[in-house]
């Protein structure tokens, strides 16, 4: 069985996402970040760099494992059940390269926008700005590549669109009043985001964790 | 034939480290980011996202291929050659784990630092202060691995090294007068800097691109 370590924010559905579509049985944890579990002895035995998400497969091969970051816990349950990556040649590496665009500059810089242009009462209007732009600017080449491409690695919808997906549905709720109109003009993120968004897989996994 | 589309930053340092390492034939092409090199019309066409590195190896199965994301480029080095990344089991997945916790956190995170606390002349000191403890807090979650573990993916040299050290670099000279006494204070890093920065490949990954 998996036990998914996470919370109510896009890092962590993107694998609970991942695990709806693969059908795997699956175990919840949560880690309420807002209450600091995320530093709890036990999580950071898992989880070194007190974030979630983190997974521990007990049925891994050669023993339990655990793993944390989600490109990397993505990319173990693509390997474990041979879906959602391609196994070899340039369909792997541009999932690849989509998933680390995502971990690497998508993510961080809209979690940035989200502290310094709307969770902080205090104001930084030259940090404002600068994720702002940053994330105007991913926005674009996100949607340059969706105008010529059903997915972001290309024809199979992979764990790259898994990764992005819960970051764009932040994009256009909790970071609507500044990235909502640049969003709404860009018709090929609109036409993947309605694709995506109507996998019910991906419906059960945003939904997740389910809080009492 | 590989090309490397690189500057003398860490990112670009990251893949001259892993081509070095190979002892793979492999040519540069400078992209001056100086001079927006980066946004011209060819070099878009292989890094839609407009950063280096970039790879185009001539001789991939199936074609000439072109990789962006300095995580998705080690990764398709490191399967290509078998070397730096187990190809199965928990070591595949603890190189993988630290690698993204580079690409996602540390490599953004010490980027911001550089940005706010050395290269703007406007200075906001929120996010000064936000990204300096931010830097620190991952600092010390490498601290406490490199204290237990030789490399960060365990007793192996992988590609997770080769990501994170140009930046270790990067926090004890650009950043050295934010980050440089905490860095001092960190025996497990310090060791590792150390042999890490013994191997010749490393060295001379390190002074790629020469400039004219
Ligand atoms: N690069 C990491 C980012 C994970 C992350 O930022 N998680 C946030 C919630 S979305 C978290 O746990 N924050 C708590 C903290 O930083 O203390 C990944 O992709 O897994
Ligand atoms: N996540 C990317 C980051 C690459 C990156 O930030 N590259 C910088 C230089 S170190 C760059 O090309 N900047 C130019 C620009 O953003 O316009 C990777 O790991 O490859």
């Amino acid at each position: 069985m998996i036990t998914l370590h996470t919370w109510t924010t896009p890092n962590g559905r993107k694998i609970s996402i991942m695990l709806e579509e693969l059908g795997l049985p699956y175990e919840i944890k949560t880690v309420n970040i807002g209450k600091n579990e995320q530093f709890s002895p036990e999580f950071l035995s898992i989880s070194p760099n007190n974030k979630i998400p983190a997974i521990v497969d007990d049925e891994a091969q050669g023993g339990p494992l655990s793993i944390f970051e989600s490109g990397a816990i993505l990319t173990y349950l693509a390997e474990k059940s041979g879906r959602f990556l391609a196994a070899s040649g340039p369909e792997r590496y541009q999932a690849l390269e989509w998933l680390h665009w995502q971990i690497g500059g998508y993510g961080p810089m809209l979690g940035q926008l989200g502290f310094f242009g709307v969770r902080s009462s205090e104001k930084a209007p030259l940090a404002i700005q600068r994720f702002t732009e940053e994330s105007e600017r991913l926005l674009g080449v996100m949607e340059k590549r969706l105008a010529v491409s059903r997915y972001l690695a290309g024809d199979n919808y992979s764990i790259a669109d898994m990764a992005t997906y819960p970051w764009t549905i932040a994009a256009s709720t909790f970071l609507k009043d500044i990235l909502g109109e640049s969003l709404a003009s860009k018709p090929g993120i609109q036409r993947w985001l309605k694709e995506i968004g109507e996998r019910p897989a991906v419906q059960r996994g945003m939904q997740i964790p389910k809080l009492a």
